[in-house]
């Protein structure tokens, strides 16, 4: 029987989603907790690995099970095994085509820029801090930029393993709530570190330091050194996949926003 | 030269405000922080102390410095110094008559409850879990009774210092938005856990256990053993405290909340 869940993380703790020998991730807490309620080893497909620090809102994945087990006991029995900072948000059984990474239409991220003089305490590692006042109105102009079909290989990191830096940018807005900056993002699929390195460089428009007209040159150079930083991970929310109606899986995660 | 000075923190890594010789408070991480910047012990007096585990917002302090040092200096100096989950917002010279704790009119404190039926990851520590449904109507319904002058006996901790129990609560109010209810509590003071065992009962009323009615029997009863449980400290927000206009304090803390 194949199964597919939904977890939310807080990534601070972890070296990211993937599983490592060296150190704690999430799909390995997630994997251990999954196998003691199902009593047999279980190996988790995600839709999308996220680095260390990064969190996760609807993260989901796939795996195969024959323990034969109610929805309430998978939920209630993960969540009792899993650490504080991770939970099993849903789970039900699946077609046997569905798979978590190939077979998503498209992903969300959110990044979240607290911006405002004073740094966050009890935001700390949720939100990235961003002391000087960012225009939003020349970061969307910036951003719009980036809609489409586009080579992204200005905001891939080195190491990214992709075949090739080609993605579907669907939509991609920046809009601020008092001094909370949110920048939208969804796309077929993911360069590793897009979303941050575009972040990173919408910092350099807000701020002034270059012009929306940069990203379309950013776009035609095809050159990562020409970009900007790479921005932290702990702004950075993976949120929703969507999938194909036909897996009729429950409804998608809302962004993340923060009032405080 | 008298300061006031608002605090941020997240009380979870804390044994509570109160400086302690046997373990970490917000008090001590304050005053060793601005103690730096000064160059001399600084000893400081709060609005109103909290628990450990309980959250600030908009905790006011106030202190004396012969230090000379600029607003920005006191601020930068004081965050570079201050442990990663408290921040000093702002700091301003006050009038002599200037008292953190008498000189306050009244204080707000916001109680966060999850009502959802699988436990938090993100906002772990950060809000209090209740996995069912709650009728926040019938809650509202209950607190309304709390309203006035009264004697909060049956709402005060066995341990509580305080003269006497009589409190004027100014406003309570129960509001759900989706899976979040807000609990919002203004008075002009507070006895020990008088806010989380007002909370612990209105979980009673929330599910149905008791009517709106039993908060009236328990203001006439003055029994705290005939209440409810004293709800976890971290669902618990000290939001911000009201003074006098005349020492002109840059505008309150707003209650925070949360949508993820």
């Amino acid at each position: 029987m194949k199964y597919a869940a939904c977890i939310e993380y807080n990534g601070t703790a972890y070296y990211g989603w993937q599983r490592l020998s060296h150190g704690p991730s999430v799909q390995g807490e997630v994997e251990k907790a999954l196998s003691s309620v199902a009593n047999h080893a279980i190996d988790l497909t995600c839709s999308g690995r996220t680095d260390s620090g990064v969190h996760g809102i609807g993260q989901i994945v796939h795996f195969e099970s024959d323990a034969v087990r109610t929805e309430k006991a998978w939920i209630m029995g993960t969540n009792t095994n899993l650490p504080d900072d991770i939970a099993l948000r849903w789970i039900q059984p699946v077609d046997d085509e569905f798979h978590a990474r190939f077979a998503a239409l498209s992903r969300r991220y959110r990044y979240i820029i607290l911006n405002q003089p004073t740094r966050p305490a009890l935001l700390d590692k949720k939100v990235c801090w961003f002391r000087y006042h960012l225009d939003e109105n020349a970061m969307q102009d910036a951003a719009s930029k980036l809609l489409g079909e586009n080579d992204f290989s200005s905001f891939r990191a080195a190491g990214c393993q992709a075949k090739h830096a080609m993605r579907e940018l669907q939509e991609i807005t920046v809009t601020r709530d008092h001094r909370y900056i949110y920048v939208d993002i969804v796309a077929n699929a993911f360069l590793h570190h897009m979303v941050r390195n575009i972040v990173g460089s919408l910092f350099l428009v807000g701020t002034g330091d270059k012009s929306p007209q940069w990203f379309t040159e950013l776009l035609e150079i095809k050159d990562r050194t020409q970009a900007g930083i790479t921005a932290p991970a702990c702004g950075l929310y993976f949120v929703s996949v969507k999938y194909p109606e036909r897996f009729n899986l429950p409804e998608v995660a809302s962004p993340p926003f923060y009032g405080l």
